[in-house]
């Protein structure tokens, strides 16, 4: 599948290499590429600035968003929250009418200080937003619950642990799950929790996951749902 | 421990049970006694009315919240969240200085309809507000993340999963976990998520996990957290 990932950071970055390393034809875009391969900054993380990445990583091509749309059977929104309306909008209705639109992003909002807020929460979600905005794309909520390393290599942790998934196109949602799989998520781990409106829970889901990463001092974990056994 | 429980809902008697079947001493609070007595009507999941149901769980005492504060060396908010600010004011200061209030409620809003949007959150939490109002307690959210028949038998599920601690004062927590112990928690399942302003984290879960009942039609699971595996 010919896959167009929007955002240069550690998630772009991260799902590119697994989504390439599954066999897939993978771009990344970016708003402007002259000024994300100037750029020499680490981020918050201490994550290498994308330049000197690519040249660990070769082989990735870096183009405009728009480009990367197009070329697309599948985009993936790997974007800032408070960017992701506008790059998905630079991609171009065009670029993005009938393809599944994954919808990995959060809407964080750092202008108060760490912790980060959401800039939406509660009554909206961006999930929701992105599918208001480009009702022609098909968006899928998922994996935005998770570290970047987690989301491509789920057997990192032991045993069962769960990715979600919202959207409104149950298609769409069983092309998203078959990615999952070749990532490495088994069927049953893989929970669909409706529409695109539970984008909501998983995206307030946030601040719980930054509590965490905080107690534990490590992004690499995740969440099992644990259910009664049944007969 | 004498243990004074606000709420005379499925989560109250829920708790009252787990807690009087460990050995305390435990008198449920209500705002207006006779009222909560003459009430017939069962509640949206179908409990039976407070009446019908001490008469199948005898030996609980109704009594007014201030009594109940007054009994308690350990107070439980297990009220609907929008009537817990109100009713712990009832209870009154004087029945609080000093003691450990375990807030177990979601500031659930169900006037847009169902699910319910929180009536606070991203920026502040119900167990924020509680302690802001009442600094004289010394305020423990725990347990608002699941069901109450999972809050008093963790066993019920199978293997690991967790139950979380925010809260400002940490011989409170402690406090709160040696009971949350001898109502079957083991201590690694106790994760302490630091100040009580991490009550925002554990009640916006609350839309994911009404999401997850929904999807899976039973309030009947938790949430493990997985962690890779450590040398």
């Amino acid at each position: 599948v010919r896959i167009g990932i929007l955002g240069t950071g550690i998630v772009g970055r991260t799902l590119g290499v697994g989504l390439r390393g599954a066999g897939h034809d993978v771009l990344i875009g970016t708003r402007d590429v002259a000024h994300t391969l100037a750029r020499t900054d680490r981020d918050a993380m201490g994550n290498p600035p994308y330049a000197e990445w690519q040249q660990s990583n070769p082989g990735f091509e870096l183009v405009p968003f728009a480009e990367a749309g197009a070329h697309a059977e599948l985009v993936v929104n790997a974007t800032a929250g408070e960017h992701s309306l506008e790059a998905i909008g630079a991609v171009g209705d065009a670029n993005l009418a009938g393809k599944v639109l994954v919808d990995v992003a959060n809407p964080l909002d750092f202008s108060h200080g760490m912790p980060p807020m959401l800039s939406v929460a509660n009554t909206d979600s961006l999930g929701e937003q992105i599918q208001r905005t480009f009702p022609d794309a098909r968006v899928v909520k998922t994996l935005n619950t998770m570290n970047a390393y987690v989301m491509i290599d789920p057997s990192h942790l032991p045993g069962r642990h769960n990715v979600f998934l919202a959207g409104d196109d149950a298609a769409a949602k069983g092309t998203v799950g078959d990615l999952l799989g070749e990532l490495g998520w088994p069927a049953e781990a893989i929970v669909d929790l409706g529409g695109i409106r539970s984008a909501r829970g998983l995206e307030m889901f946030l601040p719980f996951w930054l509590s965490l990463l905080m107690s534990m001092g490590t992004g690499a974990f995740n969440i099992a749902v644990v259910r009664a056994a049944t007969a």
